[in-house]
């Protein structure tokens, strides 16, 4: 149902998926079931999960093809963040990557300005910088000054499957800023992924709610249609909402008359 | 992505698809390409609408195979309904009949008692009765003794594409009952499609929504993909939602210290 | 603040205090206290607290002055609340009488069909009927038509504390029935009551709020102020609402050009 | 029924009150009216109005003993913010600053970081700087290290009367700052304000909600008692809130047994 001639443009790149998905919290065995239901060609990772001598390495389970996009996690300011970007891409994972700054160790929300400092850095080395951020639009305009590629504002804390608590403060950015709006963080159920296409933004990502859920390669697979849907409703464009009222579908007067 | 061994069972008849369509309030010619993209198994209509002598007759505009949901939308009260519902049956429109008695025309709410009075009469005559319904626990115990196939509980008014107004009391149904409960009328988006497949229905009826939209086939394969979605979320098990805090799905700590 | 010439009049008798306290689940020593911090004119009791030879009678709790609304809990059809309210008038508890026939154990939704009957054999007798019952706008129109003095829709079941489930449901019932209507069950803050009285309700019943509260007493004054405030909101008309975009309260530009 | 021990303490001053009176978009006749019906101790003004040599000025029309609370609106940047703030004290507008700082025409939002730098000059020139922000906790913790006397995060754009938008964000500052933390712009209700002092947060702002309600003076007292009501109920501590089922207020069994 997807349709081919729909492309997500990120930094050039051309995708057809809309939906990213994250690699944390489940087993490595897990990864490309999730990848194949969920039709991902986008995958975030944890540079630390692709660093171990000793142990399992993350990229042996991702199959060809699939665009890494590793992310700073661990980074707790923009020379931190550019720091693991640049190590992440010696390491052979591309020139993708997506700044995660965060300072605060209760609510895990990122710091906007730190953020802003390593995009602007990475994005002069040639990095496609995909920044995390808090859904602030002053923010976002700065971002894209910085260079940025794509702008990804949460929808609730990290991890919280608390879905689209900041859906004002997105569809703000959807409106004023052209760079893909990608919403990242706190997206718990597939309908809050199908909400969030339906506003406009260009794509979701999701990695919790998939981690948690009772069977992760079907819920991989759920996320997967539900941002189809979202997307598909966006492009048919949606109904009109009635205030106050109701309007039959069907004919109701007259029939027995006939 | 649709499990062919998840079956929906409606008066001993089974269904793999979840998503009900409505043919209201858009052209005959439109019909078919809604059917074909919602994949829909089984489409409502007005008996109206088969019931011309001049002009066009809906029946010419239904795929084969697909199952004739007939309404008996414009009946005020129990005996309308089942006088529509026999006519229904001898124009050969089969013997599922979807039961709506409406007497407020300003909000067009069903008539709950009435609603009873005609599914008890119906399935008595061999009818596979299929009440619309406001979403009253103690109605739809009454309707599960009156022999009603499934329950039909409003989201919102008619035609309002208003969305899940009734969240919680259908919730309770779901609980509390165990013929299929089906959504009908008030879906506004794909999204909310979803979400009430996530909350556990079994299927989920639109028409409004798909008919306001721009493109109305494309809409109705939205819809389609959502319901799909949430029926996958359902079987997946959602995760839980943090009420407090966050929670990284990435390590956070130790990564440049390595 | 309140203004003493709104007045709330119910089968003929006025009212300044929008507010109905319920005296269930909190002690018999806290309901003086409770009574003067609400400002309530109205107080509801079951009657069984009411009926006990040995022990406390919560009559000699309730200041001179303050009506009583004796409900009819326990009753499971309308034969049963007839009885109730019966004996309630026998026991010198008055004319006024909530009607509250309840048949679901779990989810204690009223019957709304029963509560029909129950209104219209003790409207007959003289009772200031009151009905308690599940907001379906058709059901509110029987029990105009059966003789009853107010409309009491619930919010959300009785002691969830869930708030304004049905919204949209006691809205429509607001705009199309002229009787007062009062929200009862369900309402768990003060911010809810005040919502609900912004809507155009005539006024608004608590109890279990209370009785969970900290603070029996201030929770009580809590939601006098907030049905007060809710509503001098609706007297005085709600500003419009912004779909998209701000609005400057302040001058933004000149200043510091002048 | 406010409680004169609980005090509201900014900068070491102590207010009883904790509404907060906008003074912009209604006619300076009405604002006696207005302080007057919400008891009002601090009242907000954009110094242009105030400036003005032809016509009238404001502060002629404020009561005694209420504190003034200048704005910086009209600022762009923190430069632009210091020297409104300075000509504010010369003027005699007293130590009170409220720092507004936009560069967003379309949806007014605060720009944090300049406001973040406005706050550290003013607090070390001895103002009592309280900061217009977007509720970003790691802005929220930037401020207090800057100086800043109380944080002002907003629920929604100003004057979209669209109410607690930023509900969740603005929960994490009361948990995580130990400055007041002081609700302003966007809210719309009564309801509204009530709902933000039952999350504990310790005082609230309006201005365009009085502004744009039909009767003025009525609509400030509706918005003093709820946030009485608010305060209040977080003072009592609120109930707890059921998930699923309900729980009976009075006795269900026996009565009629008895």
């Amino acid at each position: 149902m997807r349709n081919e001639n729909d492309k997500l443009i990120i930094g050039g790149h051309e995708f057809t998926s809309r939906f990213i998905l994250g690699s944390g919290k489940y087993s490595m065995e897990l990864i490309k079931a999730a990848i194949t239901h969920a039709e991902a060609q986008i995958i975030t990772l944890a540079l630390r999960r692709a660093n171990t001598n000793a142990g399992e390495n993350i990229l042996d389970f991702i199959p060809e093809g699939v665009t890494l996009l590793p992310n700073t996690s661990g980074a707790r300011n923009a020379a931190e963040a550019v720091r693991i970007a640049r190590l992440s891409r010696e390491m052979g994972c591309g020139d993708f990557v997506k700044i995660e700054v965060i300072r605060d160790s209760r609510y895990l929300m990122p710091d906007n300005y730190e953020t802003i400092k390593a995009t602007e850095i990475l994005a002069k080395e040639g990095f496609i910088v995909m920044p995390y951020m808090y859904p602030d639009l002053n923010t976002a305009r700065d971002l894209v000054n910085a260079g940025a590629a794509s702008i990804m504002p949460l929808a609730s804390p990290i991890g919280s499957n608390k879905g689209l608590c900041t859906k004002e403060f997105i569809k703000m950015i959807v409106d004023e800023i052209s760079l893909p709006v990608i919403v990242d963080a706190g997206i718990g159920r597939p309908s809050q992924a199908c909400e969030a296409m339906e506003m406009g933004v260009a794509a979701v990502m999701a990695n919790t709610a998939i981690a948690t859920a009772g069977d992760v390669a079907v819920m991989a697979g759920a996320f997967k249609n539900a941002v189809e849907a979202g997307r598909m409703a966006y492009l048919a464009g949606l109904g009109r909402i009635m205030d106050k009222g109701a309007s039959a579908s069907s004919p109701l007067t007259g029939f027995l008359e006939d």
